[in-house]
């Protein structure tokens, strides 16, 4: 199996969140020739997002994300109204960064609930009253689904098959505005992962998000692994995207409270240019 | 919805497996009356499978399972052997005890392999292999998909409609001797849920076993939450097993490092008795 094209990885902000502010990402991908980057909106509003935009364009990065919108499930009409709010204005950002597509953490449960099937219908219908207003903004909306053990607190979408019968439902002329995220962190254990990726295709395939599960695993969230640390097949579920007609960004996202986010900025970008190329 | 009946309470012996031994164990389940035990094999070691099973019937105990069999995949011939012949004895033990089955806990990834695709195959012909000698023995094997977090160390069968696919596969005349354990810790996120519950069916529902999902859980595997204390919709999945034909027991099974298993046992049971009448 051929190794990637290094050209294509791209960084999640979140991978060097505590060491780093957004020019010192910006210029860090530049020093280590990445060439996409994927803000995250905190990092973002600390420099304002046309100055952002314009510091990525400075220095040739592509933005293969903004993240994130969505968490559209609450308690009360107020707040989902608040939450279409907030994911307008994300699609606005978007938009002004010229990124490949709006990631949604689509949200879990509100608080005190115990109904995931209300709490479905909710994302259902706020991507349904966002996405022409996405559409008109050319920003492409990905659904990510996220693994099971974060369906109460962050997202009930939780798997491919899931995103892509909303995809279906609320795009089903397949125009290209509403696809989906592959993150290997949170579907690589999927027994129907090959056969959903084909599903989902070229159209639908928004993103495919990298790094990797290491056993153990010590915290739910903070604790992801380097590409190549654990038991993922990278270079197997990038095939499966390649063949479906994939050729976007290799996007690597890594939350790791004890390890990578203690580490130099420059340490955890050479080490992602790197196994990008080696174990990916 | 109408509550559960009291007597279909089983006590899964993982609930206070830091409190006590079998012996008390069974004493506390005759106290509090409850009157289904699933022991696991490490507590049975220490009194002898035939004092055990003669202590049950003594107190009037049901043997709703037996923990467990499974951990199929291993790195080479010799230790998938091993596996296979403990489960052989396991078998034995669950007959002993008369348990109504013995649970599968596959297992996960062989040390070092990142090939999922091949482990879940291991998992499949194991199964194969042990499934006359427990059906033989009388034992039904009930393959219990574990939650997706545990795909590599713990068993990489993660739904139901993985752990369906395999009976179909192995016994395609529903003939009983195989079946799943619905564990709703593993499988209340899944979309699919009331469907495959009714997939499975009576022939193929041997167990059901609850607790809770907490938010936040703090730990990945030592974090069960009380029925009641967390998001899962109890008395609605209870009634998709109903509709589907169980009438069997309801095993609480809760692993709880800093909380149950820091409380006198008898406060543990009482608790289990209560929350399986008001919120199960």
């Amino acid at each position: 199996m051929s190794g990637p094209d290094p050209d294509l990885l791209s960084l999640n902000t979140a991978t060097v969140r505590e060491q780093w502010n957004l020019r010192q990402m910006i210029e860090g991908c530049a020093r280590h020739r990445i060439r996409g980057i994927a803000p995250w909106r905190d990092k973002l509003a600390a420099h304002g997002t046309k100055d952002a935009a314009r510091m990525m364009r400075d220095h040739g990065l592509v933005c293969t994300g903004l993240c994130r919108g969505g968490m559209f499930p609450a308690s009360d009409r107020k707040g989902r109204k608040a939450a279409i709010e907030d994911n307008l204005r994300a699609i606005e950002d978007a938009a002004t960064l010229e990124a490949k597509c709006l990631v949604l953490a689509v949200g879990g449960l509100p608080p005190g609930s115990k109904d995931i099937a209300g709490a479905r219908e909710m994302v259902r219908d706020g991507i349904g009253e966002i996405l022409d207003h996405a559409r008109g903004s050319g920003v492409p909306l990905a659904i990510e689904p996220l693994h099971p053990m974060y369906a109460a607190d962050r997202a009930c979408v939780n798997t491919l098959a899931q995103a892509l019968d909303l995809c279906d439902e609320l795009d089903s002329a397949r125009s290209g505005a509403l696809g989906v995220i592959v993150g290997v962190y949170h579907v690589w254990w999927d027994p129907e992962l090959e056969r959903l990726i084909e599903r989902a295709g070229d159209k639908r395939l928004l993103g495919y998000h990298i790094c990797d599960w290491l056993v153990p695993t010590t915290d739910l969230l903070l604790d992801r692994g380097m590409m190549g640390d654990g038991v993922i097949d990278l270079p197997l579920i990038r095939s499966w995207m390649e063949r479906a007609g994939y050729r976007g960004f290799h996007e690597v996202e890594i939350l790791s409270k004890n390890n990578w986010w203690k580490r130099e900025g420059d340490e955890v970008l050479l080490t992602c240019k790197l196994r990008h190329e080696t174990a990916s």
